[in-house]
Formats: structure tokens, sequence, C-alpha cells
């Protein structure tokens, strides 16, 4: 196989994995940076994470254009999340947007962190405070990362971090490879699942700034043990009732 | 595919995808408005939303008299609500009555509002405070809208929002469309996991009406992806073992 | 089919149901007065609920006893639930015991009460406190209802009412079939689900008293439009991997 | 089959039952003392627990190392958990280490004890306070049991409890047998679930010490029921999209 069929296989397993895990539903998406030219990234084209084969990748430039141009192939709207934070970022070789539903509670509530509550999350140490587009985009933005400008903005807040959150959105989460990035954006929500259910005790205690870096050092192992489980616990893709 | 015989598949569709995805269990009901005449609605006859064929769905008026009459045919008691709302507002299409477990908290509890904490539910924008139907129906009221009269008391409550919450019930919801009704059942009680969430950690924040009304203008496209997924996600109707 | 035989398996079908909808796991029973004699009754052997066959239904007499005896069939530990109520409420038919997940925290916060939340739960009004069986079984009590004597005095706190908490332990619901002592059970789990949910946006109001008696005199209809879709949602019987 | 056979296969379904009722996921291992030897243990090869079959099971000594030596077998980092326990506790049979999700709160918020709140959990009578392993290994820890030290300090911390919570970690629980280990794991799960949803409802009280005692005397055989539903939900493994 070909490093760039190898890449689009990754993106469209990882984009599968993700829809199993309930981490993307109808919407968000994964990418991963081109394995040819760091100055493209590959994506699926507009369609439910669940559904993408290798077939549906395509590749953009850093701008968000399809290369080559075609006027038949519909894109995501927020590609633009993931053109400027390679861009900013070149360390930086996949990158998650996703809506999943215990993050959102956090990018609605002032003053909330995203922090590390246990030993499989320490990527999350050092987010940034929330994002909100509405500073750039003006009171009556529909939210959504829909030009090259709002996503240097974003990269710009994500800064050096692996996770930043978008206010009444949802999150993208970065990582140094496609399963790195998809079990950062799986753990990422875990984390706010146990800091949901934690604070229905008390006021819970986070890793200090050396446990979290440990930890996220030790995770290398754990990434790709939890890739093979995630990939078994995908079903094959099937016509539905209406297909 | 005549355009009633579309319209009825539509309605067996969206029912069963309301039922895989949580919103109608063994009650609630989806209809929409006949193709050819805007005087009637389509609706399953009664039966639990995840079963319903196209075959199973009967034409009333806006009286919610079966046409042409038939004796064997049991209708869904509250089928008032959809006529009622058919006939205040000329511009719904579909309408979705439900039970959803995460709304009726909302129902239940005095001075509580729905209000979008996201971007893709800003068609919650406006939603009036919830309809007591026993301040039409009495004290000893079953909360059902077993008549037209109590229909027309909900369709004035609903106004010109999309949701109207009824106490100690469920709530109900249009679209301009079976699948925009779908989606807005859907992410009505999505918007409402998420505040529930929201509030173990805080007071929420919503969206402003402008980000709310440039929200709900996007999501056109978001409709129709969401909806593919979604029929992928309906089981084929099989024998059970009582079957 | 036989009176008998209809009645075994209404039982195990019924078992099945409360399996397949969580309120069954590997305990709880369900049973049924026998259509033959007032004074016996039909429940499964000591079985997981979501395993027993129409062949798995033994008869007992009212103080629990197999008829005809058989040493080589296990009972249920706490079948003296089942007797002592058909013995004291000669309008019960069918008895559910469970330990569905959220309906216990209701058993074990002093004060909290059941109380019907929504429309389709109109049978919890009139439930009585939650039954401590320290108070009869002493303060080193293993709190299972292991004898005819416990069984009475659970029977005499249940009163008229149609669901009793048990402290610690779960519940027990009747009903005047199968299919409404089901429904009573999965009913009675929502409304739990629904008030802990309430609890978290503030103070929820219940059904008024009359409300209550009114939703209830409605179900009957409902009861069996959820029954057949729950057969639906049951899976047959196989062998699993250590079959 | 061989005692040394059948102890494997106990923990290979054993495993799968932990991983199909959420207990583990692609990380935890369930171990059993070797029937043969009391100074070894068998647990399996790193692997997701859910994909563990008899021949993926191997024999380690007290000290974590492999018996035979194999260099291409890849174990657990954690073994020391299981290695020390059984040497400082020789009526432990079982040992299973969990990141259960609905347990880690329990172990982040300062002053939270696991303690009995239902019948199904007197074996939780006596559990200590959460082990805090940057005590022994300092403030930069990645959290892990990584050596036999460790391993010592949390089997100490233990002492004759049946279970012990990790801080930001997870937990770890013993049993007489394999079942039992895989009861008590479970049973911990449930018992955390039920009590987060009692301090929304007040403060809970849990069971005496006298019925957490009894309650335990009487799980036996509870436990055997349990075990052989629990083998029924269990999936074949099977290859999946990436297989």
């Amino acid at each position: 196989m070909s490093a760039l069929l190898e890449a689009k296989t990754a993106v469209s397993l990882g984009s599968r994995i993700l829809a199993a895990q309930g981490v993307l539903d109808a919407f968000g998406h994964l990418s991963c940076r081109s394995p040819e030219r760091s100055d493209r990234f590959l994506t699926p084209r507009s369609l439910a994470p669940g559904l993408v084969t290798p077939h549906d990748v395509v590749e953009l430039d850093l701008a968000g254009d399809l290369v080559p141009p075609a006027k038949d192939v519909k894109l995501f709207l927020e590609r633009f999340i993931h053109g400027e934070i390679y861009r900013r970022r070149p360390d930086v070789q996949a990158v998650v947007h996703s809506h999943a539903l215990p993050v959102v509670p956090f990018t609605v509530v002032p003053g909330v962190e995203l922090r590390p509550i246990c030993h499989m999350c320490g990527f999350l140490e050092g987010a940034p405070t929330t994002f909100d587009v509405a500073a750039y985009a003006g009171p009556s933005t529909n939210l959504l990362i829909r030009n090259p400008e709002l996503g240097r903005h974003l990269a710009e807040h994500l800064g050096d971090a692996s996770v930043v959150l978008m206010r009444a959105h949802g999150y993208t989460v970065v990582g140094h490879s496609v399963p790195e990035a998809v079990f950062n954006a799986i753990y990422t929500m875990k984390n706010c699942e146990i800091e949901l259910a934690a604070r229905v005790l008390g006021e819970p205690t986070f890793l200090s700034a050396g446990e979290a870096e440990a930890c996220a050092r030790t995770l290398d192992v754990a990434t790709s043990r939890a890739w093979e489980l995630w990939l078994r616990q995908c079903a094959p893709i099937e016509a539905g009732i209406g297909g």
C-alpha cells in the first residue's frame, strides 16, 4: 500500500472508530497531514464519519481547497479548522473536530476549564480557556469556523496545547498520529464524563503538572492497544433501510 | 413514486428514525401535511413508531377524522395536536409529538425554559413557556390532547415557535419538512441532555438571539447529512420473539 | 393453548421483556396468579429472567412451596414477596420484584418518596414510604424477604398501592395482568430517571391526585401497544460463549 | 480439562464478561492464582480484555516475571498489582484491576469513601480510603503500579478489604474465585452508579456493618446465577473492520 493510501485508510478507520465510540455522529471530522507534502491534508468529503471509506478521503491544501479542484465534491464547511492548525503547528499530524455531547457543557458554563482528571488524560494539561468565535465573527455568528481567518484565530488560541474547547459548539483535538488524535478525542470525552460525575460528589482534584506530563509520556503503548480493540468494535458499513 | 406515497414513505422512515434515536418508544407520533391537499395530514395508525411501514400511514382531515372513514383503523388519541397545528400554521409541513425522557424534566420544574444551548439548536429560539393543559382541561385531566379544542389551545400556545413543552407529558416540535421536524425533535432532546449536564458545572449561557437565528439558517445542509446516517442506523423491521 | 400454558408463556415473555428493558438483570422475578386456582402462582425457577422459557415456569402455593413438590428444582429465595401479596390482595394478578438501578437511590435517601412525575405514571399515586425490612428482621439482616413473615410485613406495607420501595434493595410492583405489572415496573424506573434529572433543574412538581387517577385510567390501551413493541425488542435466547 | 486449562479458561471468560459489562475497555486486567502453585498467577498477555482466549493467558511468578521466560510475550505493565496482592493475601484467588468510568470520580474527590449502598454490595464493607500512589512514587508519577515496590504498598493499603480505590486511576478488587472477583468488580461499579444518583436526591444511608456482612454471606448463590447470564451476554470474538 502506498503511503498516501495508508494515510487515507487511517483517516477512514479513525472516522469509523470515532463514530462507533460516540465521539462523532452525523457531524465532526478527522484529518491527517499528507505523508507526501506537509502543506496538504487528507479528510473525508462531506459525509457522516461512520460511513467513510478510503475512497471518500480527499486531499486539500492548507487554505482548504481541493487538490486537484473538482466541482462535484462537497467538502466540510469547517475544513479551515484543520488547514490552519496544520499551518501553525508543524508537529501536528492529525486533527479531530467533534460535538461530543459530554464535552459541550464544558463550553457553555463561564469559567469552566478542561483539566486532566485521570491518568489517561495527561494530554489535557495546558488546554487554553474556551475559544469564543463571537470575539472574531461578531454577535450574530453561526458559530462555525467557516473561513481561513476564523481558523487562524482558533489555531492561535490552541497554541501549543492538544485540545481547545469551542463555545456552544464542541472541541478540536490534535495528535502526532491518527491513532493519537483519535485516542485524545475519545479520552477528552471520558475526562468530561468523569468530571461531570465527580462534581456530584464534591470538588475534584486534578493531576499535577508533573503527573500530567508523566502520564502523557506513558500513553504511547496504550494508544495502539486501544486502536486495535476499537477497530474490532466498528460494525461493517452496510446499507440501512434507506440504502 | 406518487407524491402521496413519497410522503407516506417519509413518515414511515422518519418514525423509525425517531424510534432508533430514542426520541419515540412505544408512544409518540410523526405526521406530515398531505402533498395533495393542505387540509389533510398523513400519520401512522395507532402503532409503535419503530414498526411503521408506508402501508400503516393513513390520511386524516384537520379535525382528526380518517379519510375515507373506516371503522377498523385505530387512530392515535392525540392526533388533534397535529391537525390543529396544521390549521393554525400554514408554514408547517411536519409535526412530531414525543415523551423523550431527557425532555420531560424540563416540563415539570416551574420556571424552566427551553433555550438554545449550542449551534445545532438555534431553532429553539423563541420557544414559549411550558403549556399546562390543566388550564383548559381542569384539575383532573389525564394530560392528553384528547380533543380539537385542547389541540387549538396547544397550537395557540406554540405560536410561531418550533417547539412547545407540555407539562408532565413531553413536547411537540414542527418543521418545514419531515427531515427538519425529525432533526428538530432529536436536537431538542440533545439540547436538554447538554443543559442537564451543564447545570452540574454551573449556570450555562445560551445562544444570543442573533446567534440562534444564524445557526438555524445554517442547518439546512446538516439536516440531509444527518437523515442519511440515521436511516442507516435503523434496523430492519423483524418479528421478535412474540412475532 | 390451555389457560395455564398461556399464563406460563406470559410470565416467560414478560420476564424477557423486563430483562431487555433493563428492569431485571441476573436478579429479580415476575410472577402471575394461576388462572386455575387463586391460591397458587406461577413464577420461573431460579434463573436469569432473560433466559426464561415457558418450561422454566413452575407453580407455587401462597406459602412459597412448589406444587407438586420436587427436590431438584431450585426456587427464588424471595418468592415470599409474591405469595404474601397474592394472599393479601385478591385484585392483584401479577407481581414484579426488581433491583433496577435508577430506582435504588430512592430507597436509600431518607424522606424520599415515589410520586408520579408524568402522565404515564399515574399508577404511582399513593405509594407508601420506603419499606425497611430491618424493622422486622433486626439490625443484621441480609435485607432479603427470605420467609413468609417478612413477606407479610411487606404486603401490609404495600397496602392498596401499586408499588413499594424496599430500602437498599429495590422495589416490588403489582398489576391486574402480566402486561400491566410489566408496564408498571418499566415506568416506575422511568419515573425515577425523570425525577433524578428534574432535580438537577430544581424542585419538580408532581401530578395532582386527580390527574394521577385520570392518567392511570387511560393507560389500558397504552399497555398493550407497549407490550407488542417490547416483545419485538427481545432477542431470541441463544447460547453465548459459555453455552 | 486440566486444572490449569480450566483456570486459564476462567480468566479468559471473566475478562470477556468484564469487557461486555463495561468494567474493562482496552485496559485493565483479571488474573487468578495458579491452581498448581500458590506462588504463581495466570493473567492475559498485554491484550484488550474483550479479545482474550485461553491461549492468551500466561503464567507469572509473584514478582511479575513470565514463567518460563520468553522475550516475545508482552506483559501488562501493572502486573505487580496482582503479584503483590497474591503474596500478601493467601485467601485471595482472583484479582481485577479496572478504570471503570463510574468509579474514577470516587477516587478524585477528597474525603469520598466507598461504602455499601445496597444489598448486593456488602463486600465493600471495610474498604480503605483511596490509595494515593504519589505518596510513594513522588509528585511526578505516571500513577501506574509499575514495579513490585508500588505493588507492595498497594497491597498493604488494601489490607483485609475486598476493594481499594486508586487516585485518578481506578480500583482493584479481589475474590475467592474468578466469578467472585468478577462479580465484585461489576457491583463495585454499580454501587458507585447508585451513589452518584442518590446524591442528587440527598445524603444516602449505607448498610450497617451487620447488614453488610450478612449480605456478603448471602452472595454465593447470586454469583453463579449472574456468571451464567453474563456469559450469554458476551459476543463471540470476531474480526472487526481492521481484522
